[in-house]
């Protein structure tokens, strides 16, 4: 059996060893450099542009301008296309632009020999602005008269809602009503990789984008969309890539690196965003907003609740509303009450784009919610755990909207193995009637999440394998490893179900849209999901075929023999009949049924399973500075089954990390003045380190998911949920002060103790 | 129609710009460079080395030895594996060897960080050795007490025979019996690029050779043969090729490179032969002699046949018997007769290793016998061409061997347009008593030749095809371009069967051991054939996925609908229903059915075809100084159904220029006393270039070969066959001199012409 076992990721040994080839590490001849010009006021037009001291300066192939590139628009987010022109992507953004909405937006671009030259000749363009003041938060975005950030938008990038159950009715019956407004934060991805991509034109005169992405068959689209080519001229190829997080689900670089490479005639031209580009030009995740009013009986049943949430979303639209729009379904998703309304609107701003990032605004609206029941909770003065019990959706729950079942549901577990390890209730009785400026507290936060984006979106995976002639099998795929396991669980998988040994399964690590299988990406938690079935039925093809092979070499029947660890069995009786290895020489080499065994299959998976889980946190507070420690943190995740515990784990020590610097560090600051970005780099953004992370608990409740293809579920973004809710809550019962803003800083906390008299 | 349009070459634009890339552009980090340490003798021992100075050289990584390399030998003949044993190539090659079997033997390697420093240690390389007369004849490798340059093989490397009919009886009946002796040389392929590949590990730990290959997949399994491995541990990548003919049939640098690879941990290690190497060290054609015997009847008819042949295979067995064995297939192919018996054997020898050349044993067997029935022709006084034309074999004629039944055969009408074209008889006339030291003539000769191995080889061909959202498509196949042309017809194939235009189709050029469809190669002219049938079941697998999604689509029956030009139409009235490209794009994004069109097709080829053709050729000798001039040459093939006239031609001239050569320039030297190479460098080995060469007419019988994927078969290797022997009997034609052996050089024709007082 591979698939439960903690095999070695397969891309390990030359990753640590150096040996991985990330896009920066390729090398092509005639490779020329690219950097953009970017403004220097954050909302107006370019008035003039000279670049004719750039273009002379030797060394400057190429200067391309506004003025140069297509006239259409296009849009940018990692989404499979949609034949629903209701229901495609908001298409606002051109290659280079005149109208500067951000500080840094794209004006110009410089193709030179070098990097270094390229730089130079971007500082020699001179441009002229007419700026207008920038708009930085919702209030002036939908203010009366307010510049539109894109004409004829009101600076609306979309808005939705639903209401589900009499809502009024409800709300006037129940027993009480609380309401709160919670904000979050521009936070970026700091994947440790930039966002880089070269291109060039092919053999088959293909622009060709070699690219850090999640996404290389949608950044193809999107690359397609933009230059307004045939999609099938385009290209694009996936080395190994170092982080995501969902910035690189978005075609950030690819159009308009492909488009320089047509202005040299082919000739490969790098574009690499330096950090601060990469915070400011690629993408950020989208600060939400919501007010939240919750009705409650006395028993501690929510009867009804109503959400609203405003999105800012900076100056393009990438995934646009879809993200608020989706912390609205967990939102209904984890707790069941009579009746439930969710209104959602999405703001074009002077600010880095928004798009998609670990959790897909979840992160966001779960520190709204679990705030909220923490304080509901302590209100009507029931255990907040108990409440959250009381409520939450169970096995055989059915999303009214969606229709998804919940087919597995283990909450109700990691909340009582997050008690235990945490020792809830021991701690609980200790830390009562603390004093004195350090003080401790223990809180926790619930979560629940999705396994892909049936049925709002498609997802289609796919996955080719090939047999070698020892019976050895490459796999293939079109999903895309960024660093969090995906390969090595694939190759798990097809280890498994074709009955070899994990040393007889290779992966090829790179995709490449001319040949790799039909996938939509790396996003969504999807791939162990999708692409996994994917390579299930890939492998269950194989192990058909090679079955049905022996028979006609044996005259056993397919049917009585098994495939177990690289051997031919017989099924009654377990005894070896040949390794596989003889079936496949034959395969290959039977001058009359040769017949080499390959499989190449699509998954369109119209199902989804919601994954669920929580965080248990002790922290320290030291009131006077504001210092808030984690001392103690758990992750308990229902996840289904897990594939490869020891990456499982991997996962969650990651999202934990990146979910204490939500809750606690992390936030792009902007000058309110001018619109420009104060700390978009890594000295001045604070982003978690090894320092700052305490160690974390990663356990897991398995249950068995039954649309999953091992049984598995969701689990690469929901550790980063529930962390910062959590400490919200621990800060809340150590200080009795309730902090409704993420990140929670010392300056915030120092002012807010203040304010309660603590200091 | 896309099949029979003369379209530009796919590779036409990369490969005149210089974009293309072949093994030697392909740069990688921390590539180390190899050379091999050679023998300066041809026959003997090793008797003592000192590698020590080499090893100190500073830039020097490694040098290893005989002493270092796996005892077990291995074949290198790009042949498919047999599963049986009497059928597999002779393994007689270790990766460095101690026993010297020809002038540069490879003993030794060194692996540094630059060419010029392991050249430099390779000259600091010491050895001593114990040595014997070369063996450099038939007569001394058979001599009684020879040395046995292979122990226990008595200097035989493989013998066979056939008799078919009651020889001696139909001899006895005989009027006439004829009998000759024919010899020809040995020359090399010269392709334009030289032996040359590199080796690394690979992310999956595989050992990796990039090569210039005619055979990755079977390079594949040598390699894993040579060091010992599982097959599916290597992988072998194919980029640009830059000729082969042959030579690249055969696992020539793979095997080492890949060995060296290993030594230094992994790191990236290039082998690239000079020309001088490759002359010596790749392969070359055997130089076969044969001794005919020829009964015929008054009246021109064949009655019986008899051949004896000697192949000189030289120190390694490569792709050993099988070469003389198929020279004795094509001789009993192309004319009939009652009885006919052919024996032949080959012999190792001190010289460069003999391997697969365009032809594959036909040009020689086809230079003795074509003019053998010139002779006998003239002897009985029939006119030559009538001669042949009573006597060749006819449509709906069964080889009793192979059982190759002769399913199309335009000979008589390539001899007829043949005559017409060089306006035969009106020269004849003209030709007829000329006197002085210039003298034209006027030859013609035959041929036949198979298309593919088949039933002696494994056939098998594969063939992917991926269709993009805009209904453009990728072809992905195993088998290799190496200049012949073979992408842009297989494009064509597709685009023919597909229904769209050539413009919507593109190949993936390189091969890929990893992912790309198993093939064996490129040789025996099969790849339009076998592959060609790979791609026709892939294209019609797309299309007829195509059209049911079309009915999904429409509910229109598939089967009233058809696919031209890139649109869906009627059947029935060709009214244009939709473009493909909506249908591509529903069949990726449509949220219910998507499901991306692909096919993955192997063809196990179990049919075989013979192609047929002649030379006709215009010469003039000068006497004095026994040089013969071309004047007029044109080859008529019958290669069934032309699928590109233009590329077709192309394969003609190259094939014509090669068979010039042949006949008048080319042959490689030995110093009878040491072995050693007299002219392995292409300023003293005299190859044909364009100042040698006169304008080739390349004509076309089209004919329909029912087994063909389009009614296609063999012309690869066809051209190069029947030009020497034409030649030949136009000399004799002009001078009433016989030349029993190629090169005729100017040396050989002034002696003759002595003898025969005509100087």
């Amino acid at each position: 059996m591979s698939v439960g076992k903690s095999f070695p990721r397969v891309d390990g040994m030359v990753k640590v060893t150096g040996k991985a080839q990330y896009v920066d590490d390729i090398y092509e001849r005639n490779m020329l450099h690219a950097k953009v010009f970017r403004s220097t006021i954050a909302n107006g037009w370019v008035k003039k542009i000279d670049i004719s001291k750039a273009k002379a300066l030797p060394g400057v192939e190429a200067v391309v301008t506004y003025q140069d590139v297509p006239k259409h628009t296009f849009p940018t987010a990692g989404h499979p296309y949609s034949k629903d022109p209701a229901h495609q992507d908001v298409a606002d953004r051109n290659l280079l632009t005149q109208r500067v909405r951000l500080y840094g937006d794209e004006i110009a671009a410089v193709i030179a020999v070098d990097e270094l030259t390229a730089e130079k000749a971007v500082r020699l363009i001179e441009a002229e602005y007419e700026e207008y003041a920038p708009i930085l938060t919702a209030e002036d975005a939908l203010k009366e008269g307010a510049i539109e950030i894109h004409e004829g938008t009101k600076n609306i990038v979309g808005h939705d809602n639903y209401k589900l159950g009499d809502v009024e009715a409800a709300f006037s019956q129940a027993d009480f009503i609380f309401e709160d407004k919670f904000d979050t934060s521009t936070v970026q991805h700091c994947a440790m990789e930039n966002h880089t991509a070269y291109a060039y034109i092919d053999n088959n005169g293909k622009i060709t984008v070699v690219s850090s992405t999640q996404i290389p068959h949608i950044a193809r689209r999107i690359v397609g969309q933009a230059l307004g080519i045939h999609w099938g001229r385009v290209r694009v190829i996936k080395p190994y890539v170092g982080g995501g997080f969902g910035s690189k689900q978005d075609a950030v670089v690819e159009p308009l690196v492909a488009f320089l490479t047509t202005i040299v005639h082919g000739r490969p031209v790098r574009l690499q965003f330096s950090r601060e580009e990469t915070f400011i030009a690629s993408r950020v995740r989208h600060a939400i907003s919501y007010k939240l009013r919750t009705a409650v009986n006395k028993d501690g049943m929510l009867v009804a609740r109503q959400a609203q949430a405003a999105s800012l979303n900076g100056g393009y639209a990438s995934h646009g509303h879809s993200i608020a729009a989706n912390s609205g379904s967990k939102y209904r998703q984890l707790y069941n009450q009579k009746a439930i309304n969710y209104e959602s609107q999405t703001l074009y701003t002077n600010m880095p784009s928004a798009g998609a990032m670990r959790g897909y605004g979840i992160p966001q609206v779960m520190f709204a919610l679990e705030s909220h029941m923490e304080d509901v909770a302590r209100a009507i003065d029931i255990d907040p755990i108990e409440f959250r019990l009381k409520n939450i959706t169970r096995q055989g729950w059915k999303d009214p909207l969606s229709r998804i079942m919940v087919g597995s549901n283990g909450l109700a577990e990691c909340i009582v193995k997050g008690k235990e390890l945490l020792r809830w209730d021991e701690k609980k009785a200790l830390l009562e009637n603390q004093a004195g400026p350090k003080r401790r507290g223990i809180g926790m936060a619930n979560f629940a999440y999705a396994t892909g984006t049936h049925p709002v979106g498609l997802e289609i995976g796919g996955a080719r394998i090939v047999m070698n002639e020892d019976g050895s099998v490459q796999v293939q795929i079109g999903a895309t490893e960024i660093g969090q396991g995906s390969d090595t669980v694939f190759c798990q998988m097809a280890a498994e179900t074709i009955g070899i040994p994990m040393n007889m399964v290779n992966i090829v690590a790179d995709q490449d849209t001319d040949i790799s299988p039909v996938d939509t990406g790396s996003y969504a938690s999807r791939q162990t999901y999708v692409t996994g079935m994917a390579v299930k039925k890939a492998a269950e093809e194989i192990k058909r075929k090679t079955l049905d092979y022996a028979w006609g070499m044996t005259d056993i029947p397919a049917a009585a023999m098994d495939i177990v660890d690289g051997w031919i069995i017989y099924r009654h009786s377990g005894e070896q009949l040949m390794p596989i290895a003889e079936v496949a020489l034959d395969s290959w080499y039977n001058t009359v049924f040769a017949s080499p065994i390959t499989a190449d299959v699509t998954n369109n998976a119209r199902v989804n399973a919601l994954a669920f889980g929580c965080t248990f946190v002790e922290v320290e507070v030291d009131i006077p500075t504001g210092k808030v420690e984690v001392l103690e943190i758990y992750n308990i995740h229902d996840a289904g089954k897990l594939i490869n515990p020891q990456l499982a784990a991997g996962q969650v020590h990651g999202g934990v990390s990146m979910g204490i610097g939500y809750a606690l560090y992390e936030q792009l600051l902007f000058d309110s003045k001018t619109g420009k970005p104060l700390n978009n780099n890594l000295l001045d953004y604070k982003l978690m380190t090894t320092m700052d992370t305490p160690d974390i608990g990663a356990e897991f409740i398995e249950t068995y998911e039954p649309t999953g293809p091992y049984g598995n579920k969701a689990l690469g973004e929901p550790p980063a949920i529930s962390p910062a809710p959590a400490i919200r809550n621990a800060i809340l019962d150590a200080t009795g002060v309730k902090f409704n803003q993420v990140p929670m800083t010392p300056q915030r906390l120092v002012e807010k103790f203040k304010a309660a008299g603590l200091i």
